[in-house]
């Protein structure tokens, strides 16, 4: 397992290179992180490289890979060199793929500057970029060789990146923990300090991956909300409509909480809860009936299926999630039904 | 470790597949190993997809891995499928690389056709592609399920082939066994089964492999004559000279006894031996001096280099060797003189 530190970068990250053997550095970063992440840790250790990409989802692609292997090529990295990724998820899965693949894997360093990242992206491993549409289609399981974590990143975002982030902080609380999703879900993003979640997050997602890394079993529960999330993902991809990841697995969690209902029992007590608090959350996204084809036709790229048919992680009750359920498309287009019908 | 079955293939794949449970079967080839292998397993198991690649170096590139990633998505296949890779050094290595990133990984199985594959690159689970002209310069370090060797499918190559795998044969000899490297030595190429060489090449790769597989220390012998070769190869990959692996890689084994003689006291009488044994087995390669700074250049990108500094593994006899051995820019050069001297 990666070392995770929940302490101020300019303690922890000191700390962390004190004594390190090493031949160069990079610092992976995009517009945003540069202008607003950098200088609180650029004093702290010395830099050899920046490497800048553009930001946002439509970037995570091969296409961004082979810039980002120029650049250590051409400033002759080793393999003994450190990548340190600045930024949210995407800066985070691509960067650590970048490095786990450049000349066979150097080491990389996560600095988590979204609440998406901090609780979710950065902790377990999961390597990828997207392939022509499909979500996190290439890639790997790899931990970094440390995460560290510091809510002052959070004072850099917009309102809307933490509200997607903290769709991965409810998740949590549905698939283990239902007094912590009852807590953060009536608390919302009003906080000032966001470390105490971040830190029960991780401990959360961090026991899950434990017992199984590379998703044999018992980690698939993570994936609650993230078959029909991802697929609208791709879908969206596809279109000029912009859907954050939060949003798009808020939605999912609401369909998945049906179909949980249809295939587990879960009371309709609980559906009703799941739906008003993410719905209270997130608000209700305008989708047309005539997508829900292309939406579907996305969830058979899940990377759970198997032998051709969708497999999904869904909830027995609020605070505990079960893997490998068999789903077929009419109650995937039900459950994308439920949710238009729902009220704003 | 993967399995590793040297036997006659009509027995060792079905074996390999009976009760194995997968969704779906794919092999990837090029128009050779389609033409002349593909017919050979055709019949011994179902295949669902055939993917065919070009051969060669040239082609063992980002492109075309889009273009593999693309079939198996096309097709539907999900994290419980399998690669065959049917071929030479270039389809292990690449849908070696494939296969492990598509989904995160899928399983994959090295069927070698070439004595290269047999003896060294089907075995160790070095993975990877060529960027940018830098060889393997992207790629992990993950094991196939299973190597099936069978020296069947040497008898579809042409002579020249069969002498580039032979380098590596002969490299493991001087790494790790003087007798063997006399024997196969005088030998040469004229043998009607190959089968007692292979298992003994593969054995000696597996014991330094299994001590070090990622390559942190002991491991790095492995890479005698590489350095150097790898240098050739990466410089002529830039012209239109056509150099085999092997052939760079006996070139490189030459310089790099000429530094084990300068840098660690070999004796005069094991480099000649060498040279001599190399310069009759694979004939001398015209090289013009106004080459060797390009040449050079190219050593600073192999992936042993630590700090800027090149890093060789070189022998203290034959049959012994040792690696982080700093050499300096102006040896290498001489080293390279010490090969264009040699009388043909």
């Amino acid at each position: 397992m990666s070392k995770i530190v929940i302490d101020q970068i300019e303690n922890s990250l000191p700390d962390y290179f004190e004594g390190l053997t090493f031949s160069k550095l990079a610092v992976l970063v995009d517009e945003n992180t540069r202008r607003d992440c950098l200088p609180i840790i650029s004093e702290l250790i010395p830099i050899d490289l920046i490497i800048e990409i553009a930001s946002g989802e439509a970037n995570k692609t091969l296409t961004t890979c082979s810039r980002i292997w120029q650049a250590l090529t051409d400033a002759e990295f080793d393999r003994h060199s450190i990548l340190i990724n600045l930024g949210g998820g995407v800066i985070g899965d691509m960067g650590g793929f970048c490095a786990s693949t450049y000349k066979r894997g150097i080491s990389f360093i996560n600095i988590p500057t979204t609440l998406l990242a901090s609780v979710d992206a950065s902790v377990g491993g999961k390597l990828g970029i997207d392939f022509n549409g499909f979500k996190n289609h290439i890639g790997l399981f790899r931990e970094p060789e440390a995460v560290l974590v510091d809510d002052i990143f959070l004072q850099t975002l917009p309102k809307e990146e933490l509200r997607s982030g903290f769709a991965e902080v409810l998740k949590h609380g549905l698939i283990a923990d239902i007094d912590y999703f009852k807590q953060v879900s009536s608390q919302g993003l009003d906080h000032e300090n966001w470390k105490p979640i971040i830190a029960h997050s991780i401990h959360i997602k961090n026991e899950v991956v434990k017992s199984d890394p590379s998703e044999a079993g018992l980690r698939k529960v993570l994936n609650f909300g993230h078959t029909v999330g991802h697929a609208l993902e791709s879908h969206f991809l596809g279109t000029s409509n912009h859907l954050l990841h939060g949003e798009a697995i808020a939605i999912g969690m609401i369909c998945e909480a049906y179909l949980s209902l249809k295939m587990l029992g879960l009371s309709k007590h609980n559906l009703d809860e799941i739906t008003s608090s993410l719905v209270s959350n997130f608000g209700k996204v305008k989708i047309n009936r005539k997508e829900l084809p292309d939406i579907v036709k996305h969830t058979y790229q899940d990377k759970k299926n198997l032998n051709g048919n969708l497999n999904f992680s869904l909830l027995k009750s609020i605070g505990e999630a079960t893997f490998d359920i068999q789903v077929n498309e009419n109650d995937v287009i039900d459950s994308l039904f439920y949710y238009l019908q729902i009220a704003d």
